[in-house]
């Protein structure tokens, strides 16, 4: 059993979704006595402050930095090196340092090369999101029920043990995961099928045979969805695919082949083989919505939703 | 204004998600006075009955087709031609015939082959679905605030506006189009979404290297949408990538150039193009949600609707 609060001050840097969201949990699910948000952008700290996210909203991070006990970078993965060489000449030793970026071995390099061996930093990443940015888009339970990965070097440590707490205290599962292996998975579960969401929008947007106006229209035949991802933070992205390269290319060599074959069986009108393929992708569905990661209504219930 | 009820009897060959999901729309908002439902299958005759769908679900077609002023044909787009003939010595001249697939060229040849002159066979695609299949996960409002495109060779005859009428009172838009216009819209908005969505879950179950629990537990990060697209009816679109080969194969070829474009940009750490691709994506998601075509909440409102 998790006993709250974990940490006694914590301090999130960055305050998009996943950072207002931190810090809204956290006060929420008492994970913490208090919760110190801050983001290098003078309006986002604005709307910080007007939104009530984080106890306190700091102007400047050398006051804040020495006062937490944990302290994660919430920041895309790009800005994560310069995030940590922020609190670098503040952080105490012992303090465990996090961060919450959708890449880790990347990560892990630039935000150790930044900071004291005396400072404990672990990866970590919580599978949770919408295509949602900024401070207004965070809420409380956006990590309910989600995974969390960290990534510690010791897995036994006191230190992973008390991450591992904070964030089953937001509601999240938690499982340690090598960051290799990590950027591995996660470029098959998240990083691949954006990709591939971006390129059918870019195609799509970008046909001349077809209307903008009529891909808008008849977008209920499958493409909508598609859409939704393909609306998510695209700074973010671009340095997820900088920051996994290897693992992305991996996969997406694998799924180009994948769709080759497609395209093939299609072109000789080899109908079995289609057949075939539909039909093995089935059970993995009832999995998901067995392992209660999603919801098992017909079209997520959102056009449920809709009706008066 | 359309006024109910449009027909007096109308038919509904093939008892699935759509067909099934026909009839109770045309019960419900009384878009006829008769509703009769048939499926060659006895099995899904039986649940219709006991779900009370249609008012009247007879086991032998010979009785019912000539009764009826309009027919619709809601089976997989492979055997359409099939279920036409099935009517073909009862339907009286006059009658139209339409039908629910989602490729319309291929299907307006096998349908026109096998009937009469004296029928008037206007080409029907609704753009509405979910990924259950069945008798049982039809539901009347299946169709509203949906596009249903119709292919009439006269736009202007009182065939196509009394059809359009029908559809007007289950709630659709109607749209009229030219059917090679429409088998190439729909590659772009249904086709290939959907080819796109089976190669991915594919990709990711048959990866050696990542295991079927993993991607189970880390499906939040973006798959699981791609994993209810992909668990619709295997049959049915192995028919529409045979019947609307021509239209496929065009969109896939862009979408695989733009994919490799990504790809490239990956492995030379190009930035700039990334960011740029990832942008100009955002948009047509907003006119989607203007358009009323999808939900505005965030991951469809699906975590939300989980919550207690």
């Amino acid at each position: 059993m998790t006993i709250n609060p974990v940490f006694d001050t914590v301090l999130i840097i960055g305050g998009g979704l996943i950072g207002s969201s931190l810090a809204r949990a956290a006060q929420t699910f008492q994970a913490c006595k208090k919760t110190i948000i801050y983001d290098a952008d003078k309006t986002v700290r604005s709307e910080l402050t007007q939104l009530k996210v984080g106890d306190e909203v700091p102007d400047d991070l050398s006051d804040c930095v020495s006062q937490a006990d944990l302290i994660i970078l919430a920041v895309p993965p790009g800005r994560m090196g310069d995030a940590a060489k922020s609190i670098s000449s503040y952080v105490q030793p012992g303090t465990i340092v996090t961060d919450a970026g959708s890449v880790k071995e990347s990560i892990i390099d630039a935000v150790e090369a930044a900071l004291s061996d005396e400072v404990i930093f672990i990866g970590g990443h919580p599978i949770a999101g919408t295509e949602h940015s900024g401070p207004a888009a965070g809420f409380a339970t956006l990590f309910k029920d989600r995974w969390c990965i960290l990534t510690p070097t010791d897995e036994k440590s006191a230190e992973a043990k008390k991450l591992k707490q904070f964030w089953e205290a937001l509601g999240s599962e938690v499982a340690f995961m090598d960051a290799k292996r990590h950027d591995l998975v996660l470029a098959t579960t998240s990083h691949l099928p954006h990709l591939i969401a971006y390129a059918l929008v870019g195609t799509a947007t970008d046909m001349e045979t077809v209307t903008r106006n009529e891909v808008v229209k008849y977008s209920a035949g499958g493409f909508r969805d598609f859409t939704r991802i393909a609306a998510s933070n695209p700074e973010m992205w671009r340095d997820v695919f900088l920051g996994n390269r290897e693992g992305v290319l991996e996969v997406l060599g694998r799924y180009i082949e994948d769709l080759t074959a497609l395209k093939r069986a299609i072109r000789w009108s080899d109908g079995d083989s289609l057949l075939n393929e539909f039909t093995k992708t089935r059970d993995i569905r009832k999995r998901i919505i067995d392992a209660g990661q999603d919801s098992a209504e017909p079209n997520f219930g959102r056009d449920h939703l809709s009706e008066d």
